[in-house]
């Protein structure tokens, strides 16, 4: 597959506490997955800076685009924004267009631009802003790398404004066949089939259901003749 | 913090493409904590061999354990043994305790125990089983490395044959406090809390409810005297 590529990671400490259950990840793959960005690997760290500049700077070498969520609010613990210009090898200050930015928007609300909601303003040097609807408060786009909010509406909105900015492949396309025998009888000719198709990947996951098993087979591919052509060999051999 | 600390390997593209949600690696995340092990990295990876190896080397060098899940059933695009085994320098083969376990499963069954069944016995050298009381297909542990299936009901019982195999630390407590104010309002005596109180975690997670901001503030220790002494001075501040 020769689709762009990208990664996610999700900075914070109440995920990893299991407090919080993440659902930036799923919504993240499910947009690209219709844009044709293939994402490749997840990961999510503590608020530890030293752990979100490794993890910037690898994901950011490895993939086309690297997307983070969480830890760019007002408080101590959101340090994501220093991390990734570290990361980035980018200088950071509070810089005068997200600083115009907020400060017309507490203005308007009559709540203090004090010091703590000053330090949404921090943005390295040469990263361009991410439009945040919903509390003003920008994410940025430096290199590769996107870096959003973890208020699952804030960041899927931040979503929607950078996404359209991306050049995706064609669409991840996938196909299934719910098949009532378990993984161990339909695996050998399933195998078959997947190295008859090279370059359509073919995934089975199993299931119980009512004490008996099954299997979710799934072909996943950007080529729409190549996936018809691989459903109806499958539905011929299990359906 | 001393507590031993973990990080969870998710292997699979079905996570990735947004097809399946996740739930193992928040299901491990609450029982970590509970018995006080730290969990500080969550990776999700495709199903790529070198992507595999690499992962279980990296995070096998860094923390007490890792537990993997996912990979581990009889189809083409279950390679997860294999490449546990490489990254941990460990030969696999078709084991003999792993065979018998599987020969008298299927014996009982009347299913064929075919040459895709018995993949399921690949296990490597040195490894101790993990009973899957669910399909006997079994997991393994190799080093600090755990190694379980993906399917949700399967990975939880494995999960609690190996969790009381392993020390834990004081368990993390946690205590909260809602507040009807946004984080900018708060931040700057949070934050100095925070720093009177350097053993606890504390961490602050806005949210909108009916139009108005709020935060969730957090405090996470094992210390329940410190736990306590910071929750009233944060009553004082915002309660």
């Amino acid at each position: 597959m020769t689709n762009p590529t990208a990664a996610i990671l999700v900075i914070g400490d109440e995920i990893l506490s299991g407090r919080t259950r993440d659902s930036n990840m799923h919504f993240l793959a499910e947009e690209l997955t219709r844009i044709g960005i293939t994402l490749r690997e997840a990961r999510m760290v503590a608020d530890i800076h030293s752990e979100i500049v490794d993890a910037v700077r690898t994901l950011s070498s490895k993939y086309t685009h690297v997307f983070t969520s969480g830890g760019i609010g007002p408080t101590h613990d959101d340090i994501t924004a220093d991390a990734v210009a570290e990361a980035m090898g980018a200088p950071i200050s509070h810089r005068a267009d997200a600083m115009a930015l907020l400060q017309a928007h507490y203005d308007r609300s009559g709540l203090p631009f004090n010091e703590a909601r000053q330090r949404m303003a921090r943005i390295p040097d040469g990263a361009t802003l991410i439009d945040n609807p919903v509390s003003t408060a920008p994410g940025f786009t430096i290199g590769n790398v996107h870096v959003m909010a973890g208020v699952p509406n804030i960041f899927q909105a931040m979503v929607a404004s950078v996404l359209p900015n991306l050049t995706g492949g064609p669409p991840l396309l996938s196909q299934s066949l719910r098949v009532n025998r378990g993984e161990g009888e339909i695996a050998g000719p399933f195998g078959a089939l997947a190295s008859e198709f090279p370059e359509l990947s073919m995934g089975s996951y199993p299931f119980i259901q009512n004490g008996a098993h099954g299997t979710n087979l799934v072909v996943r591919g950007t080529d729409p003749g190549q996936l018809d052509a691989a459903m109806v060999k499958l539905t011929r051999l299990f359906g």
